[in-house]
């Protein structure tokens, strides 16, 4: 626990829309704070759970009631809904109220909320760098952003209040690098390190019937496909969402896929063995320590 | 434990040759059931730690006298390295002795065997599915081939009993399913499952430089990403053993990505989703149970 964003948190009546995996998520880092946000969603079974498991408190309040309190709201939804619910209810919300989300795009989302948003409030962008191949409340932890990175974006718009704001909420998740990114180099980057990948499993899942292998399969084909169990809904709205970046990258791997293809059709095994020296040296970078 | 296996392994006298990961696991197994195997390696450190720790015991023997004295030899070489201790020992191996291997390309191999070796030996070829991103003694265990999947790939020059003792030796090792395979049918398979995830995991890994995303990366990324980590001698002789099937899934991968990539330019929300939910239900048949 730290005392000091703790004291921060539980200073402020925070509201969760959406009780998703990270939704819930982060619901339960804050309760391990000792600190019960209100939290509201569309799905009943969602808020059931959340109140019988004392996850989330409204006090009894309605939907609407719990927005009027709020001074710092996390949405917990998909892209598509972040703008939906800004529009359908800002005007319920206390003026300097904070706003954050945690979508994994972010040029469409900050352009479009900026835009339309009552000048009295402040929405900043940001993006737990955090997943799990399940989904909703029931999946939810609060571990699982520990050693995680978390990836701010501000704009112009925003104030060095905010951005301290969710640096805080960062380290209470227990984040390890805390990012502060333009739009578009989060983007950028999430084209290449979160989407791409999922391009890949599925690509490598769906090249063939998949029946007749598990037999023979060892780890590396589990390894390159666990994300391959995607959620239909929230990543083809990713993908769409991001279209320039993620098609560059595509490509960009490819080439270097075909690279290898050259390697081994002309029997090179001097450049192979370069390649997966190269490959070896990167990905020991990457270790979680 | 299973009190049949290990009384038949017990009553032979098996030799180790190659002390590597898979070498060293196959005798830490064999420990386990309390059979403690010959063994060799060129590399004297190997030796010296496997002799200290009890891993194997060769009775003072000398390597060639090892050889002489054992009725069942597993190669731990890599594919190059099999034929040629072939052919510079099998003037010592005693007669009926029965040798396997643990590579993971079968054709090239297995032809070569057959045709150099004497009348009066068997060479059976198998592959472990199991490994791990790093390599050596040191790195080996017992618990490697718990679960995983262990193929035996005869001809019509091999005995009955040749198979069985394969058989019995996989249920030892902890192994879930073992299966019986041709040679051809072998290395299309681990062309798709276990090679094309390393040329994947290379390309993705050599498609950017790597220091500057650590701070941003998730967890699919460093999954997909793990067995980048190549071995770059083995990996290299893996690939060039088995080019035609290789480079027939690197094609075939590279078609169904570029399905997806029309999907994002066309804006085609709901063919991506059927390509997420093909990938999400295939993907459930290969969890381990």
């Amino acid at each position: 626990m730290n005392i000091n964003n703790t004291k921060i948190f539980s200073m402020k009546k925070i509201l969760i829309v959406g009780l998703g995996l990270i939704g819930g998520s982060y619901a339960k880092v804050l309760n391990e704070n000792n600190i019960i946000p209100m939290g509201i969603d569309i799905n009943q079974q969602t808020m059931q759970y959340a109140i019988k498991n004392n996850i989330i408190d409204n006090h009894n309040l309605s939907f609407d009631d719990c927005i009027k309190e709020a001074d710092f709201i996390i949405l917990g939804l998909y892209p598509n809904n972040v703008m939906t619910w800004l529009e359908n209810n800002q005007n319920k919300i206390k003026p300097h109220t904070i706003i954050t989300d945690c979508t994994g795009v972010k040029r469409k989302i900050i352009e479009k909320a900026q835009m339309i948003l009552r000048d009295d409030l402040e929405f900043i962008a940001s993006h737990p760098m955090a997943g799990k191949e399940t989904s909703g409340i029931m999946n939810s932890s609060g571990d699982l952003f520990k050693k995680a990175n978390f990836i701010i974006t501000p704009t112009n718009k925003n104030s060095l209040e905010a951005i301290e704001l969710l640096k805080q909420f960062a380290l209470l998740l227990g984040c390890k690098y805390i990012e502060i990114l333009t739009p578009e180099q989060h983007d950028e980057i999430i084209g290449f390190l979160s989407q791409l990948p999922h391009a890949i499993a599925v690509s490598l899942m769906n090249s063939h019937e998949a029946e007749n292998y598990i037999k023979y399969t060892g780890d590396s084909f589990r390894d390159l496909t666990r994300i391959a169990k995607v959620n239909e809904e929230l990543w083809s709205e990713l993908f769409l969402s991001n279209k320039d970046y993620l098609i560059s990258e595509i490509n960009q791997f490819i080439i270097e896929l075909e690279k290898i293809k050259k390697d081994i059709e002309e029997d090179n095994s001097e450049s192979l063995k370069m390649k997966f020296s190269s490959s070896k040296a990167k990905r020991k970078l990457f270790d979680k320590t």
